[in-house]
């Protein structure tokens, strides 16, 4: 293992100093905790709290600020943060409307996330949740019931912050995640694996001439290993698992992102981008909204994953469009 | 090599497709040309080109939009645009004002973009031009002679985009340029080789214990090879390369690039911008502006580069922070 870090075990926390040095004019470390939250007037509005397990940069501190998350609390490397720690967000992000958790369907998450939001409304803070199970390729996983939640995550968080922002209620915001965590579905791909600086090794390796299709953010196994293919023939099969997940009856427009995993140079996704493009077009997809680069990543992995998100509410693009004040959206 | 490409040949044309797809609300492709122009009124403007060869993504076409570049040239992978090429995007980006040429120090650029100039004034377009030279890691090196155009480059284009905004003429811009590029110093360092396409391998190997201080984004040779080290020994080692650098006899504050290479994780960027902060802390010096991220990369490079861009004129700290818009500022 050959990485930019000091002590494998202080890699969390040195990063999050890190990160509250290069962007103190957004957000915040709060003290004596693995949590950035957003430097902004509270005005009583709905919180809204993301996190997860370290390795996922940008996410989901990237995407804490004005019109976005309140807070996001930063498990160690690709494990779950503790309860008490995501008690602690959810008191950050309180303004006294509420608080709303948006979980990644993990089940360490699940238990954790669900266990602070109960400590919370004993101390009288009203909570509700979420769960992202955008990834289609495959069903119950290494730390999944279900399916996992991934890249597509980021645009909950960015249409949630919007209703948030507007001052939906709790109940609302409630109800506008629910119908949008159904039309988000996300499924990728892996050259190489990702090393956890405590582990010191990739947790897979791939042939120099293999892939694998359905991989999770945490090395998760797909659904099929391949010989290397052209970037065309990636996105078919990838296009195609997508639609094949879609309702077809009903026509809308989609969101489309296409996530490097974090070794992924941006040359390699923008070739990626004109194929899916070319597929999309073919098939008469009208695609409304596009977003590229590294969002959701698996540490060091070399690979990508392709999003669509199927716009049923044209409020939802509006959403998407507004601005926000963040590191990384 | 195992990359999302098609054909190793057609990686620029895919990749420019791919990017005027993505981002059409902000730029387009010049038709049958490899130059990305912004979208946006003429306004009888000091137009700005950049460019160079490709494999630095998001650099430059990242940085065309309103507040910074007209247009960027992008030349095959790591070689140069031809003259032809950089004579359109000085023609795209000509708003009767005069155009200036932003380059970065490499013998092939400066040939090619000169012999461009000559070209467009022939035609009655004005043209000025500077060359960034901020790699203060070596001098003279495989396709440069003095130092080389790096990271730092991107101060340039922020500043500048500012001062062409406001209206600035042509030669109040090449002052202003001129002042810039002594006040931008970089160095970096490797952990791996970038494999250009049409190559198919990496252009240097490290061994799995071994970085080198001092590369280009070319893989140009550093100024030494060593063991590696922790984050905290490596940030030692380039903050005192840059501070030794500068004329200590004028005390002014600093803006900050911590810049990927392309294949390192932000985690480990972020580590690393925790030790600048803490060495730089202790020496005394204030840090007025800081940015974090992949800019200037060399495709697949793991490693990363250190800029630091001494504030000579507070005139230029409100210009960093000025708002653009672009894809990757």
């Amino acid at each position: 293992m050959k990485k930019i870090i000091n002590d494998p075990t202080q890699v969390v926390d040195q990063m999050l100093d890190g990160l509250s040095f290069t962007h103190d004019d957004l957000v915040y470390r709060v003290e004596g905790h693995d949590i950035m939250a957003r430097k902004a007037e509270k005005t009583g509005k709905v919180g809204l709290v993301s996190g997860g397990g370290s390795g996922h940069e940008p996410s989901h501190a990237g995407f804490v600020g004005e019109g976005m998350l309140s807070a996001a609390v930063c498990g160690a490397v690709f494990t779950s943060p503790t309860p008490d720690q995501v008690l602690e967000a959810i008191k950050q992000a309180d303004e006294g409307a509420g608080v709303f958790l948006i979980i990644k369907n993990y089940s360490g998450d699940i238990m954790n996330f669900e266990m602070a939001q109960e400590l919370a409304e004993m101390e009288g803070i009203e909570v509700d949740s979420v769960v992202v199970d955008d990834d289609i390729a495959v069903e119950n996983s290494l730390y999944t019931q279900g399916r996992r939640g991934v890249a597509g995550t980021i645009f909950v968080h960015k249409i949630l912050g919007h209703a948030a922002r507007a001052g939906k209620s709790l109940q609302e915001i409630k109800e506008l995640a629910d119908q949008l965590v159904t039309n988000i579905h996300t499924v990728g791909l892996a050259l190489s694996g990702a090393t956890v600086p405590e582990v010191g090794k990739p947790g897979f390796v791939l042939a120099e001439d293999e892939i694998e299709f359905g991989i999770g953010i945490h090395g998760e196994p797909g659904y099929r290993k391949e010989k290397m293919q052209t970037s065309h023939e990636l996105a078919a099969e990838l296009v195609q698992k997508l639609l094949y997940s879609f309702d077809h009856q009903e026509q809308a427009p989609f969101a489309l992102l296409i996530n490097g995993m974090g070794a992924t140079p941006l040359m390699e996704q923008y070739v990626f981008a004109k194929d899916v493009a070319d597929l999309l077009a073919e098939k008469g997809i009208t695609v409304a909204y596009k977003k590229l680069g590294n969002y959701m990543t698996s540490i060091d992995m070399a690979g990508l994953s392709l999003t669509l998100f199927k716009l049923a509410d044209p409020a939802w693009l509006e959403a998407l469009n507004s601005p926000v004040t963040t590191i990384a959206w």
